[in-house]
């Protein structure tokens, strides 16, 4: 691409609703590419009307097949449907991106629906940076419902409920879900628990322990109780209810002013992160120079510890 | 603690080889304490002198086992050995450190061996803040050798790879880690591959391909080698073999300036990490204040892109 001349060629032809602009785009954001202030200025007026639907849960819960399912059911009530599927995971211990693509192809002729597996190889900031990001392009791609699916390793579930405005959690039974999810304090982020393969022992305990501790949960009148659905979703039972769940948060989020606070808290989030991004970008280039390196050398030999050297090192900035 | 007045007592008895307060220092750098500075000026001229062995592998292929083996032959040599077992992962999606440490309580009777689960929940600047910090407080107990062992989640086995001297990789057979090794760019991290369960079918196939890649490779006459080692760790096999090669590496980066380098290459890992820590811990706090809400709002509104939105708030710093 030309530096600088076709981003708003990018952008305009992505409201048409070009799906190869789109594509183009979410790859600038995945590769941390330095056009990214551009795209996101050129897409800010058309950002923050889409609903953000976080889905996470752990490995081999059913997640992509959920998603498949509930793309299929926004659909039929008439959204146009993003769908992020986000890898925090290397090469090295595999993923199961591949398999999920694979899995959506069905889609991949539906011009109402974006899908898109997405690293933050590039990204400063990481996901917490690229993924508000891509959601933006998706929101001026005009999807009204954007879908983020990530597998619940490290801190990335919490990190993607900060980003969402409606958070699912899938749990399956016989997988002690109920009682890590308390300790993991999945039962503050989750708006939407969807007890997934519900047709297996164990999904009746499995329901009745979140509705026991959802019960224990103290709220006030203004606040949201999460709304438990069993689903089998290989065999697309559930489906609408779970599409029915996420309609009744968002309906619930606009009528008090909840979906303001969450796009502003998610705002906060993305510009922390990029600025983040952009101080470590400049204590980077601090380090291609000779100060980190000799304050590096000092510490190696003992005569400085490293936060003596570090506040050292941020007064170079 | 009392503020300030404990941490050289602390630093003192742990120099004495007092557990106990080894495993306060750790704790107050698991969780981040205001103490840190102190605690880290108290340890700087005791650093430097361990070998820090990182150990890192995909669940399942026995990074735990190798790990408890490794210690009884690096004991029986005479070490004073420290392992840390590092978990990215969170409560959610378990992790096997309860199964560690219960398989590791066999060394806790013995003085010469200190075993640690560490998480980075508190720390600012997560593991790459922490595992260095707590590897100061184990070199300053007197351990000589350091074993950090990781899942092989995410980018944690490349993080750790920065964070040490000589990097174990774990391989099984029939995991397709030969292949995945290569994309995921573990051949330039590995000093030492131990291809595990070397009694199971397809264990040749595996170091024939980690053999087949390592020749393919490019590398100067000055440069390391990587060390090819089978072991079935399970029954003790082996594990002399990669107590040897780990002390090949030894004597190698002694010889020729690589363990100074690498030192300070850990040490300027450790201060950006810290430095980075702290300009989020500033930016938090521009958080508190109304700098980060105002432009949040302006963000939400699409008057202004996150990354204008960014830039000013650094401009508050």
């Amino acid at each position: 691409m030309r530096p600088g001349r076709d981003v708003p060629t990018l952008v305009a032809r992505a409201r048409e609703g070009d799906a190869r602009s789109v594509a183009r785009l979410i790859s600038l954001v995945e590769n941390g590419s330095p056009e990214l202030p551009r795209v996101a200025a050129a897409l800010a007026p058309y950002a923050g009307h889409a609903q953000v639907v976080g889905l996470t849960g752990a490995p081999g819960v059913g997640k992509s097949t959920t998603t498949n399912e509930l793309v299929r059911a926004l659909r039929a009530d008439g959204h146009r449907v993003g769908v992020l599927a986000v890898d925090p995971s290397s090469p090295f211990t595999g993923g199961s991106i591949l398999g999920d693509r694979i899995r959506m192809q069905e889609h991949t002729m539906d011009p109402g629906v974006y899908i898109r597996s997405m690293s933050s190889r590039g990204q400063l900031g990481g996901l917490a940076a690229a993924t508000p990001q891509a959601v933006r392009v998706l929101e001026g791609a005009g999807c009204d419902v954007v879908l983020v699916e990530t597998v619940g390793v490290g801190q990335a579930e919490v990190e993607i409920a900060s980003l969402a405005d409606t958070t699912l959690v899938l749990l399956a039974p016989g997988m002690g879900d109920a009682i890590q999810a308390v300790k993991a304090g999945i039962l503050e982020i989750a708006d939407v628990f969807v007890v997934n393969k519900a047709d297996r022992p164990g999904a009746d305990a499995t329901y009745r322990d979140i509705q026991g501790m959802l019960a224990l949960g103290e709220r006030g009148p203004d606040e949201w109780r999460p709304l438990v659905v069993r689903a089998v979703a290989v065999r697309n039972e559930g489906i609408d209810d779970i599409a029915a769940a996420i309609g009744k948060h968002r309906s619930w989020m606009a009528g008090n002013g909840e979906a303001r606070r969450r796009r502003e808290r998610r705002a906060a989030v993305e510009v922390e992160a990029i600025a983040l991004g952009t101080l470590r970008a400049r204590l980077g280039s601090v380090r291609e120079g000779t100060a980190l390196d000799a304050l590096a050398a000092r510490v190696a030999d003992g005569e400085l510890d490293p936060y003596a050297a570090a506040e050292e090192l941020i007064k170079g900035l």
